[in-house]
C-alpha cells in the first residue's frame, strides 16, 4: 500500500489507530483454546470487531513463533484473512529483521511476497546494505527502529555520537538511503518528548508508535509533537485492547476501547 | 550446551567449524527439487557427510522464512535431526532477534524450547531488556552482534560514542548484564584487525565468526588476534562448504571443503 493511499484511509475513518495483534494463549479467552486454530480464531474476532475504527493490524512475529509451525500458519491465516476480507487495512509484519544485503531481501521475500504484508520493522544496528533490500519493493514500507518505548532504549539509542544521538543518526543517515521513501519509523511513546526534534529530521516520514495505553505513552503527547501534514502517525495498541476481557465478551470490549482510542484520535484531528 | 561441553568438542574434533546452512532453492543440485522436502534433505545430507569434522551448524531463519511454513517446517526438521542423531553438535538460529522484554521472551521460548537451538543470535539496538530474556536459559546462549562482516557496520557500528566505538559499547556494556556468563559475540572475520580489541574487553566470550570464504575474511588473522585459552571462536563458513558443488556429488565437495578448512584449524591448534 503507498502512504497516499494510507494518509487517505485515516482521513475517511478519522483514526491513525494501529492494533497490535501479540496473541499469548494463556491471555485469551478460554473458550476460544478448544478451536482449531485458537490464535486465528482470537485475531478474526478482534479484526471482525475493530476494523471500522483501525487502519493497521501488527502482528508481533514473536508471539506466533512461540508456537511453532501452528503458530506461522496462525499468522499466515491472521495476514490472508487481512488481505482478503479488508484490503484498505495497513499491514505491519513486527519482525524486528535485519541482515546482511542477500539475507535482508529473503526475509523481505518472506514478508512482502509469501506472507504478503505492506511493511516490516527492521533494526538498523547492521546498517544501509542491511536495510535496503527491504525498500526495493514498491508501495512495502521497512519501518526502521529509531528510539523504541522500553527502558533498554538508554543503553545505546540514546547515546551520543559527536553530539548527536544514536538514534537521530539512525534517522540522518538512513533517510539519504535508495528508495528512502519507503521507510517509516518506530518512535516509541513513552518518549513523546523527543518527537519534536525527530520531526526537524524527518518531517514527513510515517511514524509508527507504540507504547500508547499498557506501556503509559500519552496520545496527546504523541499528537501534539508527532503528527505533521499528513498525520504521519500510526499509533499502536496492543494489550489495551485485544485483552479488554478475556470472557465471552471480549470482543466487543476489544470494540469499545479501540472505539474510545479511535474517538480520541478523531477530537484532536477535528481541533487541527 | 554449556560452553565447557563446546570446549570438550573443539578439542576433541580438533575443529571450531560452524556450518552455516542458509538454504537457497535456487543454488541446491537440481536433483533435490524432487524430493518431498528438498531444504531438509539437501541439510541432512550435508550433516551426515560434514559432522565430524564441524562442531557447530548455523541455519539462517531468513532463508527458511522464506519458504513460509515449508520452509518453517524444514528448519524444525533439521534442528530435531541435529538433536536427535548428533546431540554433541552446537546448534545456532541466526535470526537475530530482539524485541521489548516479554516479547523477547517469546523468542527465547521460540528458539530455546520449541525448536530446541542451543544459541540465537540477537541484535543490541534495543539494549538490555531485550536482551536479558535470552540469557535466562541455563545451557542457552544469546550470540549478541557486535561487529558484523558487512559494509554497513561503517553505518553504525564503528561510530564513536564519547570516544569508544558503538560496537565496543555494546561489549562494555553487556558483559554487565544478568546472566552475562550466557553471552557470546558475533565479530565478522572481514574486520579481524578489530579482534585485538575485542578481546581487551571480553578476553573469554565466545565469538561466532562470519564472514571466512566468500565474503573475503583470512582463518589465519582470525585466530591470530581473536584465539584465547579455551579457543573460544566459532568460525563460521556458509556458501563457500554447502555450495561447493551444485551436481549430485554436492555431499562429498561439501565434505572435501569442511574438511580443508578443519585441516587447516588443526594445524593452527597443533601449533600453539
Amino acid at each position: 500500500m503507498t502512504t497516499t493511499k494510507l494518509v487517505e484511509q485515516i482521513r475517511k475513518k478519522n483514526s491513525f489507530l494501529c492494533i497490535g495483534l501479540d496473541v499469548d494463549l494463556d491471555k485469551i479467552p478460554k473458550h476460544l483454546l478448544s478451536e482449531e486454530d485458537p490464535i486465528f480464531a482470537f485475531n478474526k474476532a478482534i479484526i471482525d470487531a475493530t476494523h471500522h475504527v483501525a487502519v493497521a493490524y501488527k502482528p508481533n512475529t514473536a508471539f506466533y513463533e512461540a508456537y511453532g509451525l501452528e503458530g506461522w500458519n496462525s499468522l499466515q491465516r491472521t495476514i490472508r484473512y487481512l488481505n482478503d476480507n479488508h484490503p484498505e487495512i495497513f499491514t505491519i509484519a513486527d519482525a524486528k529483521r535485519g541482515d546482511i544485503g542477500n539475507t535482508s531481501k529473503m526475509y523481505a521475500k518472506a514478508f512482502f511476497e509469501d506472507l504478503g504484508f505492506d511493511s516490516v520493522t527492521v533494526a538498523p544496528y547492521m546498517g544501509k546494505d542491511s536495510v535496503e533490500p527491504f525498500l526495493a519493493f514498491e508501495g512495502k514500507h521497512a519501518i526502521l527502529l529509531a528510539l523504541t518505548s522500553n527502558e533498554g532504549a538508554y543503553d545505546f539509542q540514546t547515546q551520543q555520537i559527536e553530539g548527536l544521538e544514536l538514534y537521530k543518526k539512525v534517522l540522518e543517515t538512513s533517510k539519504n538511503w535508495k528508495n528512502a521513501h519507503n521507510l517509516m519509523y518506530v518512535v516509541g511513546a513513552t518518549k513523546a518528548e523527543f518527537l519534536a526534534d525527530i520531526r526537524k529530521i524527518i518531517p514527513n516520514s510515517f511514524l509508527l508508535v507504540p507504547g500508547v495505553g499498557a506501556q503509559g505513552g500519552s496520545l496527546t503527547e504523541v499528537c501534539k509533537y508527532g503528527m505533521n501534514k499528513d498525520i504521519g502517525l500510526l499509533v499502536n495498541s496492543s494489550r489495551g485492547i485485544i485483552y479488554a476481557s478475556n470472557e465471552t465478551n471480549f470482543a466487543e470490549a476489544a470494540a469499545t476501547a479501540a472505539q474510545t482510542l479511535q474517538t480520541a484520535m478523531k477530537q484532536i484531528l477535528d481541533a487541527r
